[in-house]
């Protein structure tokens, strides 16, 4: 088998096409020789695309006789994480999630069609290539001689694992909220990061959810290409998603006290504001209201004669501003 | 067959009345010969029509020996979505939803008799022909070949479809009201904005929603008139309307969100007013009270006879209020 | 059969006492004949109550050989809404509403008992006679031959349909609260008034909420006094359950969302009062400032003896007070 | 049988022991001698205990070989509302409820040990004694004949009836806060009662909630103990269940509401606060700034030597007061 | 057998191993010695591991044969609780929860391997030793003959009841906050012990939480290592949780509205301040409205020469300030 001459001019859509032989990597093989392979016994292929082109794609369909919903879905993207049975092969669509470096959450999304003796994942958009799973799973192949389901278990748990970092992205996101909500003054910019939050939380999960669901059929129904022995596998990750399930629902939960914890204080701070004028107010018209006395003019007014009644006055407003002063801040209304 | 002389003087209600061999558009035929065809094997019959008279339901009816009940709710309009069996025939009621010229969203009513060898399709209010959609169908026979059930589900899809944009544009106008909220202003109209967007995804999702249970039933119960390998195309229109419900509630979440948000904000603005007020009301308070002590009428009051004293004052007050004006600024209250 | 002769004191509280054979009247009869009609083939007694007193439902127990817990709960009357089987024979209890002419709603409870042979229908509070319905089963006797269970779901869809105007009133009350939030100013009476409707939403809901239940085991189970071929009807009755319990679900989730919206609307009403108290404050504050200046009492102040002074001093504090006027007015504080 | 020699002493926490034959009391028995009626056929002896020593319940125990489990949940107390099957015998623990006489709930609990020929009643805490029902109970002998399950279902419907005036004063609570809330000022009390009340319903919740299955599974399940025609009756308390928790439901959502129109009236009240403060600032600012136009200290100022100037410009202040004053009056400011 | 010669160097992480014959505690063992006690009849080994290596891990893994997955969460710790079977055998993981010193809830892990004749414990973080419950069970050996599956029942519900104080601190903490809201001042603090309190019970419950399904499985499935009579006591462990579950619900459900209510409060408070404010600044401008008037510079002011007009207007503006507080103090606003 000239494998080697295979790989002269592969289109660049896809990443990688090899063949493995009692979860050994065999030979890395052409797309059109993907047949040859599928009929000998023990074997399986292992094709990983990039956005592919719709002839790459149908080549696919063609070499594997695949569905034509789940082609025109993978084509499409932008679907919803799901689980599709068609005969003896599966379809299964997830979404991938990454922390860029400008600390936003990336979305992507993978498709998989998993067949007895064949697994094509389909990546579209953000995300990381899946090389380093196929090479971890090359190291072992006792796993990999379990089948394509066993890497349909890895991918799978390689993405699940991606959700991790971004959820706890977003629980130090929902820290420094907190931080702000209960250090800092009421501001626009809080409010407004407790709302993207909960946006980025919803796009989390609505991608996560699913998930569940996904797991528990692939783990609890009789499916040919996922081997008894692989299915506790599927259970572990049904466990990690789950987790962030929770982590997602806990943020969530918190972030809306937060929101509402945010508004009390919002209410305390402008009792604060009217308190403080209030008080100020009454310091101030107190020695105003006293002027207004002696600016009357009458002819008769006591002491206006006195050398000493303006300074007299001016002691007794200061006396009086300092001693509201120091009511006020006694009630704590300063 | 003459089947020309047929297209005469068809009553407006009635759109189209075609008859269909092997997947293959036949011929258009008179509602009062339908019966004839439906004795004919591997033909069936698909019957168009547009808010149809009490009398053309009734012949209908006859036809194909519907059952009074589903008759009665075909023609009032104003149902639920819903399917019912009656024997070996469905009938499915969906609500069909457009954006009006003026950005409103328009619904009306479609209902379904489907039967082995026949489909009805009844529109009422407003919508869009489904004439599109039956040349599309006749492009791809094969497809056709089997049966009315293909015809539900390439009509359904098509309305299920028609959800999109309309979803997309209330997406679109939660992201509007999210710009007023976070940048503009509190106004009431942001507020009525959202309770009018929040009525609108009420309805859509009234509309929307039974949907769910209606495809499962498709898929899974076993209807004689939808072919088994029709079946994994009513789970493709399940899963969009799984998805337009998810996009539903999310833009719900959002606006609740939203909503709570956008009442921190207003509270935020009125203690940004009351800072304001206090500050300046500050700044003027103290000047006020300066010319009240030389407003006095004492005999002797300091400097009253200095010629400068006036200006003096005059300094220190715009003085005062130059550094109470620093104060209040770096301290956030102006 | 002397049958007219029956009606002779007919106590109060039986409304009516009817056999039907084959679909179609065929006399009145008194409470202690209705056994001998019994025991006829195919025939069946239609007994309307009104508030019976304990005689004579002890009678009717007697004749129809009912259970002592429902014939308990039958006199009590206050029931939920809920269907119970006591072997061949039905207990349902209904409650009604309707419109009283102060608009108000008024509710009342309709009990049926109802075994292969008879209907028992008992009316406690305010209600609607049910002689119209009953007159409308006897001009179809075709179908009321059906069997008791027809004239069952006769008078259940009768009580159903009367909640569409219940529920209409109260979608009108909601849009007169929805003007009054969005286009008045907000007051006390506009808040009680949602609070008034929320109750009644609730107490309606109470009401219709157990039917969806009431008629899934009308139609699921097999009953005998029901038909095979009257099941479909009470799915009928189903859709129109699920559809009120939906409107009356939207206009709770819009009246939640018009009680949150209306608390925005006071805020930010609230907000526009300090903003106009402010402005004005502060148009105010500068004439008396400038006076104020004037009003010193040094020897020496610029242009005192000026002839024009004050009438310089009351442009100028015109002239700022209709600046000020003017930004604030631009500004939006005014 | 020396039956009445048993009464000699027995032990205080034992406040009835009697055996029943075919339905009729037979006599009251030591507790030592049980085993003994036990032995005779269509007997069932009736226990009821009060806060019993731990030596009576091991005594109990060993009369009726009762589960450890459920000796030590019936000697702990403070268990939450359960039904346990211990093979053919069942052990029923339910919250008991009253209003004191300070019109406040005070709880219970009753435990109750049922098997084919006995039952147990066990009293904790504030509860009324079952006298009165066990002589209901031996006036119908013909019910009390269906065995021990009967007892049960009567001592049961004596417990859950008990409900009906607890959430009665809860809804006669909730109806005084609804006058508080909407036709006086707002105060801190009533939002404390509304948060009280809150806590009582939840109380109660936990105490009737878990009742809906208990009756459930006493009414599904094949219970030896409980004969078939006894089971309509514990619908019957299902029912009643069913209700008291509706009720409570509706009470807490009407109070959740309540307390978010409180909120909304008090917002209103800040307003009107607001408006009227404003108002008569305006209405006193206005003379203020006149008078101090007056007091400047021009050597020509118009009108100065006028002898009516100041009664001029007396009657224009209040002039301009009580035109602002009805200005405002009108507009609803003040 | 030289039991006591193989305890002479045990590593440290393991904290004890133990073989039990018929209920009674035999001797301590080495781990590499268990499988030859395995291979007794009615013999079953109870080991216990704190923070075990990976190489006791692997060497317990090799000793029972247990999964590869299950070794690698119990090495990983931060699991979420759950239950898992291999074969016979059973992987359960716990969460444990105990108040520390300084009041603050700390979480630990503990995950129990199960087989028909052996079990497992391995504590991870903070947690109390297991070694009374273990003494606990020796006391009673035919309680312990039950199998390990009982040995699992004693430690989940030590387990299980740790969590009875941890929600009591909680609900104490519940009543402290209630305290400051109503009765003390609103302030941040609070807003903030509301927002941490509720954080707490969010994680309590995800301890928690899962357990209810945890218990239903070990009641309901068949499991080996779970002996018939061994089931009772996890359904008694099922109701705690179900408790504790319950009181957590309970205690966010107050906590909710206490943030409600001190919301409320807050603005009631808030109210206060202005009415105060409106009706001191009414107070004191009275008076200067007075002052101003006869500081007006007319030539004829009436009284202006009367030797006690000073006095007059003096008297009368406190007569004035003392007849608004009156006013103000009666209408409640001061």
């Amino acid at each position: 088998m000239e494998v080697s001459s295979y790989i002269k001019a592969p289109p660049k859509t896809i990443v990688n096409c090899v063949a493995y032989c009692e979860g050994r990597r065999k030979a890395e093989v052409e797309l059109s020789q993907v047949h040859e392979i599928l009929q000998e016994f023990n074997q399986f292929v292992w094709i990983g695309l990039h956005e592919p082109s719709e002839e790459v794609l149908e080549q696919v369909q063609h070499e594997f006789g695949l569905h034509d919903l789940a082609v025109e879905d993978a084509h499409k993207a932008h679907q919803r994480p799901k689980v599709e049975m068609y005969g003896d092969s599966v379809f299964v669509v997830l979404r991938t999630a990454r922390i860029s470096k400008d600390h936003r959450i990336e979305f992507g999304e993978t498709h998989f069609f998993v067949g007895t003796n064949y697994i094509v994942t389909i990546r579209h958009g953000s995300s990381i290539s899946y090389a380093d799973v196929r090479s971890r799973c090359e190291s072992s192949p006792q796993m990999l001689n379990k089948g394509p389901g066993f890497a349909l278990y890895a991918v799978m748990d390689f993405i699940v694992d991606q959700y991790f970092p971004v959820v706890n992205e977003m629980e130090i996101e929902l820290e420094s909220i907190e931080d702000k909500v209960f250090k800092e003054k009421p501001s626009r910019k809080t409010t407004e990061q407790i709302y993207q939050l909960k946006r980025e939380l919803l796009e989390v999960k609505r991608a996560v959810f699913p998930l569940v669901d996904i797991c528990n059929r692939l783990v609890r129904f009789d499916i040919k290409c996922i081997s008894e022995e692989t299915r506790p596998y599927f259970r572990d990750i049904y466990d990690h998603v789950i987790r962030i399930n929770e982590m997602v629902e806990n943020t969530r939960e918190l972030l809306n006290t937060a929101l509402e914890a945010n508004f009390s204080l919002i209410s305390i701070s402008q009792n604060d504001v009217s308190k403080k004028f209030a008080g100020w107010a009454a310091i101030i018209a107190i020695p105003t209201l006293l002027t207004g006395f002696y600016g009357m003019n009458f002819k008769f007014i006591p002491e206006i004669e006195w050398p000493y009644g303006f300074h007299a006055v001016l002691l007794l407003a200061i006396g009086l501003c300092l001693l509201l002063y120091y009511l006020f801040k006694r009630s704590g209304w300063l």
